[in-house]
């Protein structure tokens, strides 16, 4: 546990901590975890601190977990959505009295509150692979307070954070030898984020995981990711290897993460514009890809299923994986939102 | 007053309490209230207390009583509407991306909170009549955390609970020998729910009162929770009598509770779907059903009028009334669902 | 600083309270910024308070300065949109079960809580002039609790404290001899507010500034308030010179305050609807309204620029103002919206 340059931070992607210091916040979060169970009150953390949630897109865990986590610690969260405030507008995009230059709005908001987190992706940016990043970039150029990346396009570090908070309760801290199999699944809609892949895989490499990694093969994942997860297991004594076959992930595995996303040749800046048609078309070629009882046996006997949530049932993974034996690390996962987000609130704001 | 037997139970009908366990929350409900008159906080009884409160619906007193009584309580809500999560769906009902099954809604929220409260009727069930019960009846079988019903189409017992709390004080817990006079009253939409019918009649029929029920022959209330009155009255030494006359409801009585609300033999399951100008028509016939000054003058001198509000002023109720000494009821009534949903909550959540 | 005259009172317009009460209220926010610039906690101030802020109109500062102040203050803010209540409507204009009653919905909540803020203006109102403030009246009229003015077509109290709180900050409590110029600047959107001119002039001319106020010729602001700022110079030892020159307010200025708001004569009561082509039409005349580098040069080497936020910019005013020397007033101005409010909350909430 170190004790000093977590303050005053921006929480925005993984990449910019160091294991030490992701390893101090779990630390905290933990801590925070116990104090909970045994009904002991921490509001003497953050009392006072406003924190700004402004959410582009819909949220149930991230919502929730932020609102209640920021209320545990003794703060208070504003829960703002752009047509209840203005839209907050990179420059060259302002649409008159009905959007705000964003270098306002995180200016104003710094000069009220302690921390601002944002969510922005999809739809929302028109599915531009790295706007939304940008956006939540700019905020932080301008904002005087930490700015918390709520998910992006590309990253979901507060996902990152209790995905690999889950992984230590049930392994240790210490990854090497355990197989964690991580995989597309089938899912009906075009619109499903990559980023909660992007940020499972990462963080368990920095821990000596050896993982799995199965997609059909016009699935990929970022390059400038996978490259850095390959370089972290390298560091950690652990492994990386793709598939194309969703059972290479299952078989003999700790964990199995299995989760739809979109694929990235079809949305910008590979397409045009957002290829959804040809996106569920090209989904169908794979409809088989569930995590179902038949796969989730090939795994350990104790093996686990894990998923970020919101899951589409009998698409994604099979109601008897979920609500049987395997499915408690799920909402283990959904639970650890709230502590790992508490960990990194407590460390970063000042 | 009991001591036992609430903690962790859900809250979804009166009648899965006992009157002596419903006498103890509103034992509670009047302390509270006693406390807020002479400004004594009492933030020390749910202290970090997360509630979620769903809302499917419009509300105000609902909304409000319940945000600033679990805040008083030392607590915090979320206030989530479903736009801002996901559809929460029954099962087959999935909608791909855009919805979230309610077992997981529940048993995620259930990590990382207190209690759940959910309000969900009317066009929000396309008027099935129990489909919203089953809503909430399907989130209390997979939340680990109370679930409390803020209104269905069927039930509203936080509203029974202020309305037999604002009888109680006027006329003491004993309610033997009092008239109320309940009736349908005319309203221009074809859209107001029969739940407070239901409670406020349930309620009351709990402690003896002599209950008079006027209504157009068409306007029939639940024949199960009708039936259920009667066991009650019978019991507690009071009486049910039903008439098509609404001066029967107002002459004599200690008050008269004139409110509007749907018949249901043009709602599903009775039809196949919602007949809403039928019901427009049908109600047209009993444009003279309101709640006017000629009408409270049958009733006794001291005579309070009742309503869970909000009230279509000129259709249900006239302005003189509400406006004059027959009004006071009906403000303490709205005032009564913050202290009653603050005893529901002070006993129930663990 | 007074010590009586205050609890209780409504905060609707500035011309309701003397000099002195305002100072009262500007001494107690300095003291509360203080407080937060050295981290001394004050929420035993209004513990377990409620204030309902209701919002017609969008907001970014207006609803997260009194969200994080009632807070900070100990209290709780609900955030209420009319679309998750129902809409509050004045005698004559209910709408069936999608309306409710002013006069129902204040005498509701003051029952529940401590305060109610509303903002509603414009579109919100079809832009009548005098009708929002009809409806915050028609509130205060019946509410039992403190009534604040959040925005109306007229008047912009909570913005006015600000930015003599602001021009405090920067020149002593004395304005007379600085020369505060007050200018119409151009806009792309026909719906920008005039209030924000009204009350930061109505403000200043209590504390004998020297302003000059230049405007195209059609764009008046109200002969009523305009008298009324005229008499406060006469009594306060200050000036008020209205000019068809944008530079004559900027020259030898302290401060340069130049915002974009609508033509009153393109709006009702004066027109039948709000002429909003027409108006387009008519600002265009007068593009070349924008505070810019070359205007700031005219005014004093100290000066600032000042806007109630959100600004447009590259049309009200210039990047290079906002991000330059002359931008920082207009920051502390946003932030003093949190501890004026704050100042005005802790002085009339009893």
């Amino acid at each position: 546990m170190i004790t000093e340059g977590l303050k005053g931070r921006d929480f925005i992607t993984l990449r910019d901590f160091t294991r030490e210091e992701i390893d101090t916040m779990l630390d905290v979060a933990l801590q925070l975890k116990a104090d909970n169970t045994m009904r002991r009150r921490h509001m003497d953390i953050l009392p006072g601190r406003t924190l700004f949630m402004m959410f582009f897109n819909p949220s149930l865990r991230t919502r929730n977990s932020f609102e209640t986590g920021i209320f545990e610690l003794g703060g208070h969260a504003n829960f703002l959505v752009p047509e209840a405030t203005r839209l907050p507008t990179l420059e060259g995009e302002d649409q008159g009295y009905g959007s705000e230059r964003i270098s306002d709005v995180a200016r104003v908001l710094s000069r009220m509150g302690a921390c601002i987190a944002i969510r922005i992706l999809g739809d929302k940016v028109g599915w531009e692979y790295d706007k939304s990043l940008r956006i939540i970039k700019e905020f932080a150029k301008y904002a005087h307070v930490p700015v918390i990346n709520m998910e992006d396009n590309i990253y979901h570090p507060c996902q990152g954070m209790a995905d690999v908070m889950t992984l230590r309760e049930m392994f240790g801290r210490d990854l090497r030898g355990r197989k964690l199999g991580v995989t597309w699944s089938w899912g009906s809609s075009p619109k499903k984020p990559i980023a909660p892949h992007h940020d499972f895989m990462y963080a368990a490499s920095l821990y000596g995981a050896d993982i799995v990694f199965s997609r059909p093969p016009e699935m990929r994942i970022d390059p400038d990711i996978e490259q850095a997860i390959k370089a972290n297991v390298e560091a950690s004594g652990g492994s990386y290897r793709v598939s194309d076959r969703m059972e290479d992930a299952c078989e003999g595995a700790d964990i199995v993460y299995a989760k739809n996303y979109v694929a990235l040749d079809l949305l910008p800046p590979v397409t045009q514009k957002p290829e959804q048609d040809e996106m569920v078309k090209l989904f169908a070629k794979y409809k088989g890809w569930i995590a179902d009882e038949k796969r989730m046996n090939m795994a350990k006997p104790t093996a686990q299923y894990m998923h970020c949530l919101p899951c589409e049932r009998g698409a994604e993974v099979s109601d008897a994986v979920l609500d049987g034996k395997w499915g408690t690390a799920c909402y283990n996962e959904a639970e650890n939102r709230l502590h790992a987000q508490k960990g990194v609130m407590a460390c970063i704001i000042p």
